[in-house]
């Protein structure tokens, strides 16, 4: 059994957002999120029932959908990707926008989804949550940002809670730098990270960076 | 509301197989094959109700899916996309093989897993497969074939069975031929079809495109 071959299948790339109880929102990033009925379409998202934003969503029953671009700035995906929305006001450091009440990433997506809770299938580690479609606008017109763009091009790694994380490989040779803020393994030939370096995921400078003992 | 926007979600494209009641096999084409949980993986597979693999699938209880890559020929998805396996042997016509008795795609493929239905949730026009992976195997180093690399490279359009399915527009000041054998609809500048046109879907000659009226 070669469980590899799970990274053929195609993703895309999104932001949740709903209300957070006690006020605020709560967000995050998922890669599963596709039509799942053709006449009065609706929607079928999976969710790690670890996220924060899991239990918001099933509390409210209203959800949004932002459809993340290949525009869409690396320090957004860190932000809503590798931090919980229990402790820290991920839409409150971000452009956007209230629509119901609801939030949406407010520059660079392909697209929003407003959507209304109608049944949750619970699995072992996630929640599927079949939602009909409220609401449906337009966003810029670059493309969609793809699982598979993302780990090529922005070269991030699996948040921990995504289905299709991989623990990381050892890789001999090279010196691996951990970031302390996103988790992203930087792997490099020299001993030292250049000046200049920048977390490709989360934006932070060098010094978030520890040398993997 | 504009649900054009349900266009800027991303899917793969696969052809799902599963033994056919009496003998042989049945099998389709989807876009919507996902990992659902991290531990002991899940996928979830979304069918619609009524093409004739679902009933099928959910009747065995087993079925396969190859995992279709950039490389794999119009032809082979036109056969499995456009016609159905109550009277057609799509698998007979295929290159390829059999594995504890499920069949899969031989050539081009990304990959190939094993599936055992789980449970299954069924909505107004699908019903959504939730399967214990069995068998994961991997396939040719081409790409993945995405929905979206399908539509602008292959130049299809979507089967009347996909949730995606959206009914052709009226594009002014060309002459639309539409192809009888898969309903492509080639649009042209002329009155007359090229004498080599072949339909890129599903491969058949100029002879079979009738004029739109």
């Amino acid at each position: 059994m070669d469980l590899k071959v799970l990274h053929q299948l195609s993703y895309g790339l999104y932001i949740l957002g709903a209300p957070k109880e006690g006020g605020g929102f709560a967000g995050c990033v998922v890669n599963t999120v596709f039509q799942v009925t053709s006449e009065e379409p609706m929607v079928a998202v999976s969710v790690n029932k670890d996220n924060y934003t899991c239990s918001q969503m099933e509390k409210a029953g209203r959800f949004t959908v932002s459809i993340l671009s290949e525009e869409t700035p690396a320090e957004v995906i860190g932000r809503f990707g590798f931090f919980t929305s229990r402790d820290k006001d991920k839409f409150g450091e971000t452009d956007h926008e209230l629509r119901d009440g609801l939030p949406y990433i407010k520059e660079n997506c392909a697209g929003y989804l407003t959507c209304e809770v109608a049944g949750v299938y619970e699995l072992s580690t996630h929640k599927v949550f079949f939602s009909k479609i409220l609401d449906a606008r337009a966003g810029v017109s670059a493309e969609p940002m793809t699982y598979s763009y993302y780990h090529r091009v922005i070269k991030g790694k699996a948040p921990k809670n995504a289905p299709t994380y991989q623990p990381p490989e050892d890789k001999g040779g090279k010196t691996a730098f951990v970031c302390d803020v996103c988790g992203y393994v930087a792997e490099i030939d020299g001993d030292e990270l250049p000046e200049d370096f920048r977390c490709p995921v989360c934006g932070v400078d060098r010094s978030h960076f520890k040398k993997r003992g």
